[in-house]
């Protein structure tokens, strides 16, 4: 069985591109890539399934994707899409259509928000829930491995049920986040995927041999009646769809149910959700379960068609309480929509048991959301819902995971509650947006994952998405701002020898990296690293100059910690070898170097030879002085020795100091309440702490907080120079900065 | 208190005419005339309630409209637009939005079906629950006067909560049926929007005098916290509506609630349900209470922000079991969406109740169907749910209107059940798309809603939409064919001294007219007919020679039912009059020689009246035309005499035959059998008896169904008079029926 590295939207989109004829795009984060990715395969003569390079055609906005699909299908094509959040909405009316004429198809939603008082790229599930009503399937997969597998098995039911299909995974989350996965062979999705559903799909098609009429107009005296027609297909749909999910696992070993328990089998409080967060939930099940808790989570694969027996049939027979999360908000709704359908199986369920089988009361139910807008969702939020349901009279309504100081809707969370394992090594890299960060992050990830194959080599059936070996699992995700290039980004960082379900961010890290010396007491670096862990810097100065300038608070917590401190002019060295400003060679270097999940020599191989496959299209110079880079970058990694520390409580920096020195006046002393409460905070990355009270109720902003805002992430500052100077004007024009005026 | 005969959409057009600034509108039935309303008032200069003309402004989709109205909002224009399906779903992006940002603003929605395996232009809420994630207040109206007084209820109400509003009425039952409505004087009006709620509008607005920035990008940080800082805001709204609601009572008497409970205050069994069917509903639980059983309606009309609270409250304490309609499908849905909330309700009020309070078990709760795309919805209808109610186990997720074969969800109907009142006058009217029927009939209902006022002046507060006096009351609908100009338009009108709440087409009709020779024979015109009541028919043969042509099923009914019968030649004595092909005058007569509602001298004066009104502006010579109409039509209006009846079963007419004689060869004998078992019983006005499997699954039909529908509708035919033919060649392209070829 092969094992990549991928993110979710690679995983999906190598499934999808093989399984189509016709693909509309229309870039909208964070499904870009999965068009992306389809563009370029196709530009590349990339065959299908059946030996056809697939049609991928960009239209004018995801209304003309739908329109391209919609006919695309009519014609008896395999047609997709990819989209998220607006994208999606846009595509609502041809949903309704498209199931309205039982078509096949499986359209793959990176989840994301959708913009009310202000747009968020990030993920949740307003997008496919704001689509729930059109008729089509809604398949979820929770991880990067479900992602790639799910596309499979949608396609597979989808042909089948002959329902449309919106399979969708958490924007980011399991989007952008990179893993390594059991891929899919060509031969088992050809051996999943018969001949003959895909003639009975052409077969429908629209043909000038077999002219039928189709998009009718109804009077009333028929439409309700041909509306009705369709519930066959919907009463038929759950059982085809665990009928291609049992045909995937006869496959590939990897086996999955509508509604997945993972608990105590006697579980007296149960918690039911969808997406990413299933992954954490499970995690924090195991840790509770291990400490003797009667707990245990349902996760939500097919939510529509909603089959209230089969989920009910799901749940512990034991169950006294149930907490629903939901990705979402719907605000003025008697219950977000994953609940108020558990509410009803739960109470359909009972209605129905007879006195016969003496039942007791049904189970105590509440709702609450979680997750909006990619917002951490944490073990220790999944231990907050459980321990509700401890309560005589749960908060029902709930949030989890902000304080909500307005309507007290938010649940308590013990921050203490971490269930990340010992046996993995954990590390935060942060860098700037562009800067090659990222990418030597998922380099590092795959080298890790793909050069560490499974001992066994059996295939790993054990009911979930991931298979338990001796394999070296690996993960690897990415918290972008939406100011993208040039805002910060953090890479987190996971090695182990086990399967990571850890679908939040690192909290406690074994090594932080630093990559721009100007995030320095500009936030709190250091808030996840481990006690004698390592810090990493890329810094500008010398190893023995580096200690003096680090702000009062960071070596109070490098002292606090007993932290191993290392540091490299990576910036310069690039410069020195002729890579002008890529660091990633140099960096990854280190970070093996110090992060000891490879054995240095092994690691250094899997480098270069990860440089040889990277930059042969380049030529060999640059593969030679990326290979000359690896052996500089660990000649010059250095330690830096641990000076003096104030002894005494932890200074607070202030939030938006320089980080050149402690004591410089606060630049936002003189700025309103508004950017010193909101805004500040949010620069200083402490935005997740600001209660609801402090965020404007309808979108309304103060102008000109951009100016309170000085990244000063330039490592070089231009300069005029008169003597070369022809006065042609353009730098005004392309100055980044726009530093040099006219 | 002024009086008028209104339309749904006119009655809520001329509120919001006046309460708006900025009107964006684009046409979509049954939409279009509330557009067009104010179109043409602002074309004409009127002003609305604070003396400026709107601005009305025609975009080039729903998608245009969306973005006029979000930002003539955000300019702190006072915006709305009206609109229906489709044309809600490209809004619903902004809709996201405007809510978001938690503007004010009244949209106002003649529910529609949206196109599924086939388009409907006929009404149920699919279009309004497609929206129903988006944050909007819905407010939902069930009848002519409720829409009127439900868009002047909103308008404060939004202005108020800042909650946008989509105010909706069902498409068609209440967007085209005429009642005698009382009418919202701009007094009240003004009185009912206090001026500083205005200028909070306006300050809100978007100026360069106090710049704000909205439409922000948030990260993973903030924006769940910022989007559960709108909380209070709809937990506030369910109060502020009924506030406007009893602010509105106070002006004008006319009292609602969010929820309105009608029936048995010791009822057993409720239906709880929205839109027009509330009004049968009302009807049929008055006729069941008044035979003893324990029932009752809760009529929905908050359905966002969803109150769960005034929900149970609004319940009778003795509640044993409750169906939910819903006039929506969302195929695969745990549940239909009102349904799913009521769940939810009682499951939470029940949860709630400790055991001090000694409650019992909550009560039974079942969902169903009805009405979609207009299908009818009776008073046997809601009896059958009602009766349901009573088994031990009643059946869940019905259907009710409809025979469905396949899913078997569909409650049998007593059709016998009806609650149609004795003092009562009912008529239908069959006529031709375009051949002045309905407008004939219009004005007809006009002539006596309005000629008609209250006895007593006083206001009406009886807790719903009418008043209850001495007046005589009036209702219109108009059963429209979608294929519109040239197809059967069937007119059911009512006259009565109580409030008309019959939402349903006519049962038992006093009159039945015939307005076209060609529809005798084609279908059944006489089924409603009660016994002793009046046929009149435009025939283009003198009164003594028609018994001999009608078909021996209808002399048969004639003789059953006792029917007197009336004809005119009212096409020969139009073109006589040099009215050309206008009918309506002359039929119009004589619907008031026969009907009896009013003494006929008065009719007569009203329509003389009438026609100097309307006619004005054409000229005295059609007034002076239309006058003499009047009395050539009383005077040519002639009895006919039945003849001899074949004894025995009533025969049954060939469902296509072309009504000349009996015994002709059934046209559809050599028709394929989809068209004869599927198409033919259309064409015969029987296709609310087709059951579901009848129906295609997937809106696919054959080709070539047109050629079987003869419809024969040309009164004249065109003849080829080579005399004077310039060989043009122009009556090629000119002639509506395809006759002439070149």
């Amino acid at each position: 069985m092969s094992r990549a590295c991928l993110d979710g939207n690679e995983a999906v989109a190598r499934v999808a591109y093989r399984l189509n004829e016709v693909m509309a795009i229309y870039p909208i984060t964070p499904a870009t890539p999965m068009g992306e990715w389809a563009d370029s395969w196709a530009a590349a003569g990339r065959p299908n399934l059946w030996g056809t390079v697939p049609t991928v055609v960009e239209m004018q906005s995801e209304a003309g994707v739908a329109g391209v699909v919609h006919g695309a299908l009519q014609a008896g094509a395999l047609s997709t899409t990819f989209t998220a959040s607006q994208g999606l909405l846009l595509m609502i009316p041809n949903l309704y259509k498209i199931a309205g004429e039982l078509t096949a198809t499986v359209i793959h939603v990176a989840s994301r928000a959708l913009a009310t008082g202000a747009l968020s790229i990030f993920g949740d599930h307003s997008d496919v829930m704001a689509s729930r009503g059109s008729g089509c399937a809604l398949l979820c997969s929770a991880s990067v491995q479900e992602a790639g597998d799910f596309a499979a098995i949608a396609s597979l039911a989808t042909l089948r049920s002959r329902l449309p299909f919106l399979h969708f995974f958490d924007g980011f989350r399991t989007s952008h986040e990179i893993q390594a996965i059991e891929l899919i062979a060509d031969d088992d999705l050809r051996a999943l995927i018969p001949e003959s559903l895909l003639e009975a799909h052409r077969r429908r098609g629209l043909s000038p041999d077999q002219p039928v009429v189709r998009g009718t107009s109804q009077n009333p005296d028929v439409a309700f009646q041909a509306r009705e027609a369709v519930n066959g297909f919907y009463a038929a749909a759950p059982e085809l769809v665990q009928q291609a999910m049992d045909a995937f696992a006869a496959l590939t070993g990897r086996s999955y149910h509508l509604f997945d328990y993972h608990g105590d089998p006697a579980a007296e409080r149960v918690v039911v959700l969808m997406g990413s967060g299933c992954e954490t939930a499970h995690e924090a099940v195991d840790a509770l379960c291990a400490a003797g808790e009667r707990v245990g989570v349902l996760k939500v694969r097919l939510f529509r068609p909603f089959s209230a027996e089969r989920l009910v049939a799901a749940l512990p027979a034991s169950v006294r309480a149930i907490a629903v999360l939901d990705r979402c908000k719907e605000p003025g709704s008697g219950g977000e929509p994953l609940y108020l359908d558990v509410v009803n199986a739960v109470q359909e369920a009972w209605a129905d048991r007879t006195a016969a089988t003496a039942t007791a009361a049904p189970p105590r139910l509440i709702g609450g959301r979680f997750g909006l807008a990619s917002k951490e969702f944490t073990p220790a939020m999944a231990k907050a819902v459980l321990d509700e349901l401890r309560q005589a009279k749960p908060r029902n309504h709930f949030t989890v995971g902000i304080n909500d100081d307005l309507s007290h809707s938010s649940l308590a969370i013990d921050e203490s509650f971490c269930t990340e394992p010992d046996d993995a090594f954990r590390a935060i890299v942060y860098g700037l947006g562009s800067d090659g960060t990222v990418g030597a992050n998922k380099n590092a990830i795959c080298i890790i994952g793909e050069s560490t194959a499974h001992a066994d080599g059996t295939p790993h059936g054990d009911g979930n998405a991931h298979g338990e070996g001796s394999a070296q699992h690996a993960q690897g995700y990415f918290v972008y701002d939406s100011k993208k290039s040039g805002s910060v980004t953090v890479s987190h960082l996971r090695f182990g020898p086990r399967p990571i379900r850890s679908t939040y961010q690192v909290q406690r890290a074994h090594l932080v990296a630093c990559h721009q010396w100007d995030f320095i007491g500009r936030f709190d670096l250091l808030e996840a690293a481990l006690p004698g862990g390592t810090l990493l810097l890329n810094s500008p100065w010398e190893a023995t100059e580096i200690w003096e300038r680090l702000p009062e608070a960071m070596r109070q917590q490098i002292g606090a910690k007993q932290l191993r401190v290392f540091a490299i002019n990576a910036s310069a060295l690039a410069r020195e070898l002729g890579l002008g400003g890529r660091i990633n060679t140099i960096m990854q270097t280190c970070f093996f170097s110090l992060a000891a999940v490879l054995p240095l020599e092994q690691a250094l191989t899997a480098i270069r030879s990860a440089i040889r496959h990277s930059y042969a299209n380049k030529g060999e110079r640059v593969v030679a002085l990326n290979l000359q880079a690896v052996d500089a970058a660990l000649a010059r990694l250095a330690p830096v020795t641990a000076g003096p520390v104030t002894a005494g409580p932890i200074a607070a920096d202030p939030v938006a100091a320089d980080g050149t020195a402690a004591g410089v006046p606060d630049p936002l002393a003189t700025a309103p309440a508004f950017v010193r409460q909101v805004i500040a905070p949010q620069l200083a990355r402490q935005g997740d702490r600001l209660p609801v009270s402090a965020l404007p109720v309808d979108g309304t902003f103060p102008c000109g907080t951009a100016r309170w805002e000085k990244r000063n992430i330039a490592a070089a500052i231009p300069v005029w120079d008169p003597e070369v100077c022809v006065q042609c004007g353009k730098c005004v024009m392309v100055c980044p900065h726009a530093v040099i005026r006219a």
